[in-house]
């Protein structure tokens, strides 16, 4: 949060004004029925033993789905002014049915908009930033209360719009106001137990971290796995935050807590094993090499907003043509076909193939940087199961190889077993 | 709408900046499906042709009840504070889809909340005043915009809670806009033509009124036809403020026009007849007689805000005893009797009685003053009808009769015939 010059000695005063506070947020799926409202109100109050409490919450189950569904009964298009205001309303309503709950308690709450509270983001409607938040206002808030409600998701610009903070919005708001009120943690209610070496749905052996860095979970979280939307541990990381990541339903585990794993690398190289079926391969075959061919690709889908993942270029010296290879997500292929055909004439290009069969299976690990080992055993143990990996990528903390997407859940399973994630 | 000294000066330049702004207001039924918003979205634009336009709308249907069931699900007694939030996300949500509408006409639309807007209120909860309109915020925002979609029935305090106005809200936001936006006319669209001169359900001879007084609808919607909150009426006397109740799905008809009706005696003495059967009547009997009796009933039911009209008390000379009878909302009637065994042992009275089976037929019109031939033909009427009269008020504008509830309908009609209501 960036404060402005004079605003930042008020913050700082605001600041000193706070008690010391847990920050929790629970998602749709804890807060989804009156029943449980009812058990994250529980979880407030058992926590505020231990000092003042600041909830986030999301909409209810799927009341957000519900109010995009209105929005597009009335038009393919809507105004994104308005859809933020509309989609607001979702988080506006869990908030206040929290703090009634709460209150039912007798405990001292009291719930706040984005609006109310004053988080202040972008001018930009449905994926706004935070800007800023007014620690004063919270310090206000905390001096006539003891739990917090705040709603996730949404934000308020300086011209008093309401805007949404997009995907993850929620978690950034949490991990936002506990850095605005200098809490250590910031604890993120799931529907799981917290974060494992694999996706225990599918590798029964697959271990529950007790801890993670900031860098592997955004590795895991952007290769399929996601428990947490990497922005939010961007922005844990940023300002120091430890997130703990717990299950409602078990509110007595610690979970998995993710910090900057300063010390983690003595005691293991390797986190987990990540997959993500939701991709598709393109290639544009036979383009005549010149310089920048590859940056007017990636220029094209990105006006698209399409994001694209493990580019390679392959150089035929004798043709003296290129076959440029990437992925991207599922739901982007057939706009990227579209894409890439109308570019093939303009570059001079062959062909453009996609091959939907394949799958993202990554082994992320933020000590295995300079282990030239590690990759040696996840391809010889790939190779052992005749699997054929059609592409590698790899950077400081992860290995990502694509396999067909029939083979990605043996694949997954063998490197578990081959690294012996389930043994800590 | 109090303005502070400093800040009458801004409102009133404000003021000048602001164009000519035609105020529709829309209930809950008239928007409460999205072809109904796109109704409402053609009258708005249609509007249009002759200046901008400041719209005022309701919840969609049964939504706020929807959020009361929620409410009532977590508690019994909701906080009000909280409850105020939550029900106004229910205006929250029609104001975006009106404004989406709005814009796939290519209107110049945009929605606000009272938060946005600044519709300040009192700081009481479910029932709060309105205090101020940020003139300036009005005037700003019809700089960018042709139609402002405002959120009725909510309000926010000086701390930024979130308030709600209560019952007749909407019609209050909407004339409290017209006044502080100096629009001559507040258009409140309906599911009805306008005002009738009687039911037009029970009395198909009942004549629609192109013109009423304030103070007939006043009297009217208290006698139990309600087509508008007489707090909204009493708002738009207060701002001269002239009211236009119309029919949404025939919006080509002018409807009833409200106003002081200054020159309305010249042409006619006597604008309807009024029905209500949700009443009940309730006697005290053989109190002694000493002074302040009465005013300790009227204060111990005003306690719980329960209303009391047509009050009579009637002494026995020779007894020295009173007999106190009146009429309550039938809803009211055994909080009612509760409270007056409480104080009939306290009084020293012999008994409590009620009765049922009663009904109020009022004739109202705003010439009837200085008129005594039409309580005489009133009376002669129910007479000659064999209809018994239990009790009789009056006032300056209208008679009241209770009668038996059964034999209501029939009273109403021989007096609309009586009058000839049917002829202008």
């Amino acid at each position: 949060m960036s404060h402005s010059t004079s605003g930042l000695a008020a913050a700082e005063s605001a600041k000193r004004r706070l008690p010391p506070i847990s920050v929790l947020k629970f998602g749709g799926t804890s807060v989804k029925s009156m029943a449980r409202i009812q058990h994250v109100a529980e979880i407030v109050k058992e926590r505020l033993k231990h000092g003042k409490v600041l909830v986030v919450v999301s909409a209810m189950g799927d009341t957000t789905d519900y109010l995009l569904k209105l929005a597009h009964q009335c038009t393919k298009n809507p105004d994104q002014r308005e859809l933020d205001s509309l989609l607001s309303t979702g988080e506006h309503i869990s908030i206040t049915l929290l703090a009634m709950m709460l209150k039912t308690m007798e405990v001292s709450a009291r719930s706040v908009t984005a609006y109310q509270l004053g988080i202040f983001t972008e001018s930009v409607h449905t994926k706004a930033r935070i800007l800023d938040i007014k620690t004063e206002n919270l310090a206000d808030a905390f001096e006539t209360c003891d739990a917090l409600v705040v709603a996730g998701f949404q934000g308020v610009t300086a011209n008093g719009d309401i805007t949404t903070l997009g995907r993850g919005g929620s978690d950034t708001t949490a991990v936002a106001l506990a850095a605005a009120s200098g809490a250590k943690y910031c604890d993120i209610y799931t529907d799981v137990d917290g974060i494992y070496t694999s996706d225990p749905n599918k590798i029964p052996k697959a271990r529950l971290l007790d801890r993670i860095s900031y860098g592997e979970v955004v590795e895991m979280a952007r290769l399929g796995a996601q428990v947490i939307h990497p922005r939010a541990v961007e922005l844990a990381r940023q300002y120091g935050v430890i997130l703990r990541v717990r299950n409602t339903f078990k509110p007595e585990h610690e979970g998995t807590s993710i910090d900057g794993g300063e010390d983690m690398e003595i005691y293991r190289s390797i986190s987990g094993v990540a997959t993500d079926k939701d991709q598709a391969c393109v290639a544009i075959m036979d383009v005549p090499d010149q310089p920048g061919i590859a940056a007017r690709i990636v220029e094209a889908l990105a006006k698209k907003a399409i994001v694209i993942d493990m580019i390679m270029q392959a150089f035929h010296p004798t043709a003296g043509l290129n076959n440029i290879t990437f992925t991207v997500a599922s739901t982007d292929l057939p706009q990227t076909i579209k894409i890439l055909e109308e570019l093939k004439s303009e570059m001079g290009a062959k062909a453009v193939h996609a091959d939907e069969d394949i799958a993202k299976v990554s082994l992320v690990g933020a000590g295995m940087a300079g282990q030239p080992e590690i990759a040696a055993r996840l391809f010889s143990t790939l190779g052992n199961a005749k699997i054929n990996i059609k592409m590698i990528s790899s950077s400081e903390m992860k290995i990502t190889c694509v396999v067909s997407r029939g083979q990605a859940d043996k694949a997954a399973k063998l490197i578990h077993d081959a690294f012996e994630l389930e043994k800590v």
